[in-house]
């Protein structure tokens, strides 16, 4: 495709979806539930259709030699349609954040004054493999009345074409305008590009993936980007903490999932503890396969530990590696944090009601915990109902992105006649 | 300067300026009020050398021949220094945003999850002219916890730089690291773009000036970017009009401050009242030399008037000039507020409960009211209690921006030791 037919296929994209936005926007959430009913429904119905667009994917991936565990990323079976459809369903029960008023207040002058929420108007969301993410995604932004520009990864095409059509199919039966869900169909990524430029029609675009593709998607928008590169999370075992607690957060925080962003990648130890509850963790550790990369300190307390470089301090292994450092107080812990943490999870063990509260103040990362495992920071499990994506920045949202996330608020003012002496 | 001397430069304040956030964010609110409160009386000490500095200005000025109106926004005297004094001790009377706790909630498995709002942490303002903004601005960011970068315009270099060191005086006897407070020195506008490229030290641009400058800074930076093009708004006089409040509101909305961005630029009648209502109402602009600019219709019923060319329905006057159009209804007046508007502040007078409701629900400006005059779009008139600017960008904030749009918020979770299963 040439430069210019690329322009103006973004900007086709971009001006229908804004069209589609301004028809979506005061819909009522009956009917937006309609549609999201009606796209599960027929994502069931056709589900053979799904896993056959999906087998092309499969086979252009095996031919390619893609590694197993991207496969397993790619595939799309009966079952994991129905767990698409169920995510749609979801997402209709949540309540609906458009026009909820958060706030209201009266002027001396009498004037009323309110906040209420309304959609962004346009998202476009940036992608790799899963091709769940296509409903997913589509589902939060049709139910926060935002229209959606979806741009999936090459390797899971012809599975998101398909969903996007089936999901076109169902809106095309309800008050949901179809270009409420676009989903992309030319595969050169200089589209990406060209839609990055257009801030006139698109209002949010949330990139999810690795962070070489978040970088390129940073660089090159002119639209606002909410991201998190990635998650150097810490769990930090304090002095006065519950040894049998620390094991119990410190294994799941690391063992329990650890390919996600929100697993724990260095435990920080207080010296005080450290010899009573380091060989038992490690020992732990290791039963479960864990590699474990020590401080110097680490490494003379229990023998056989790999020492930690200064670069491991900063790297998000998201696999079964962690590494441990001891240290001589809370102060050297926020330290270390600062220096090498990412602002994403950070979880403090203590019995200390005065340490739990200093943690949770002197400590700014999207999500602060004490007593818990940082496996929690998670739309669902914090009570948002779904997430759309965690973002670091701390422009617009912090920590994971739900349905209010996906919203805006317009004051609102209601009078009797004031005018501005 | 060279290149790399800017670039090193931009770099050192980036960097001061976030260690002098992370020493600000923890202090208390006494603590910050007592900043305030001093920089307040150093301010009116110093009157006679912050005027004797801005006298340099105003003679570089004159002898560039620049207007007069220039001339008066660029000048301080005893008075308006005072003035800016006072502004600092309203702010220090404002309530403190950080670490308040904004909505708490329990979740099935006994984890306490809350959202606290925490600084946003360096913020840069990129301003013109008046050197009250380094005042007013410095204030509103310190007590919102966030360190600041300021670059004013070179017509005010002398003032700003005078301000700024005396309000570092103040942080230095206090708690306050005198980092949280830097004006630009460097007069190279070079430098500017340097500091867009800093997305690792500062977290959020707010550009204040004309649409040019502002466009260059979007257009520049990596950071994000809070602001508003211009202000297009409208006010809509419905078929179930006061006529009475309609012509007070109208008048006010259009003459009490035209040079601002919430003065209302374009106004429309619904026709049914057109006949009745625009006569009395233009005589009314034209006896304060209001210019008025009107539609075909609006010609054909008021003897004399300009007519209105298609720019004129997107154009921000800023002066006492009017575009006027008869609309056949609500749905004419709403589809033309989309197309011509900026998404500022838009007002409907009406008597009628539906149409009010209608109004506000359909129109998604920054600022949308029932029987009020535009104007009332501030912070200051909204009940923010200051404002740093009026953003309609939907991202973060939208509208007047107060002290709780200089903040996020963090997730605080409290455990007795949850992990996932």
């Amino acid at each position: 495709m040439t430069e210019t037919a690329l322009k103006q296929q973004a900007l086709r994209l971009g001006k229908q979806a804004k069209v589609a936005a301004r028809r979506l926007a005061p819909l009522s959430s009956a009917e937006k539930n309609r549609a999201l009913l009606l796209m599960a429904e027929k994502l069931e119905a056709k589900s053979g259709f799904l896993v056959e667009e999906n087998q092309k994917d499969l086979e252009f991936a095996t031919a390619n030699g893609v590694s197993s565990a991207m496969l397993d990323r790619i595939a799309l079976d009966p079952g994991r349609v129905r767990a698409m459809a169920q995510g749609l369903r979801e997402v209709a029960a949540l309540p609906d954040p458009v026009r909820e008023v958060v706030k209201m207040w009266r002027r001396p002058n009498g004037l009323q004054v309110g906040r209420m929420r309304i959609p962004l108007g346009v998202i476009g969301i940036i992608y790799e493999a899963r091709p769940n993410v296509t409903a997913d995604a589509a589902a939060l932004c049709l139910k926060s009345g935002n229209a959606v520009i979806l741009r999936g990864g090459s390797e899971a095409h012809h599975s998101n074409q398909a969903i996007g059509a089936v999901l076109r199919e169902a809106c095309a039966e309800t008050k949901v305008p179809q270009d409420a869900v676009q989903v992309v169909q030319v595969k050169d990524r200089a589209l990406v590009n060209e839609l990055l430029q257009l801030e006139e029609y698109i209002d949010l675009i949330i990139p999810r993936g690795g962070e070489d593709l978040i970088r390129a998607v940073v660089a090159h928008s002119k639209i606002p980007v909410i991201k998190h590169y990635k998650g150097i999370c810490h769990v930090y075992v304090d002095s006065d903490a519950d040894l049998q607690m620390a094991e119990k957060i410190c294994f799941n925080a690391k063992v329990q999932r650890p390919s996600v962003c929100n697993a724990m990648e260095t435990l920080l130890v207080h010296e005080a503890v450290a010899p009573k509850f380091l060989p038992a963790m490690i020992e732990k550790y290791r039963s479960a396969h864990v590699e474990v990369r020590g401080c110097a300190r680490t490494c003379a307390l229990v023998p056989g530990i790999t020492p930690a470089t200064e670069a491991d301090w900063s790297t998000e292994y998201l696999e079964l590696i962690i590494s441990v450092r001891i240290v001589k107080d809370m102060d050297e812990a926020i330290d270390h944090i600062e220096r090498y943490g990412s602002e994403h999870t950070e979880s403090i063990i203590t019995t200390s009601y005065q340490k739990s509260r200093e943690f949770v103040d002197r400590v700014n990362s999207s999500a602060v915990m004490v007593n818990a495992s940082t496996r929690f920071n998670d739309g669902g499990e914090l009570g948002l109902g779904a997430e759309i994506g965690i973002s670091t920045s701390k422009i617009h949202a912090f920590g994971p992105m739900g349905l209010e996330e996906l919203t805006t608020t317009k004051f609102i003012v209601f009078g009797d006649g004031q005018i501005r002496e």
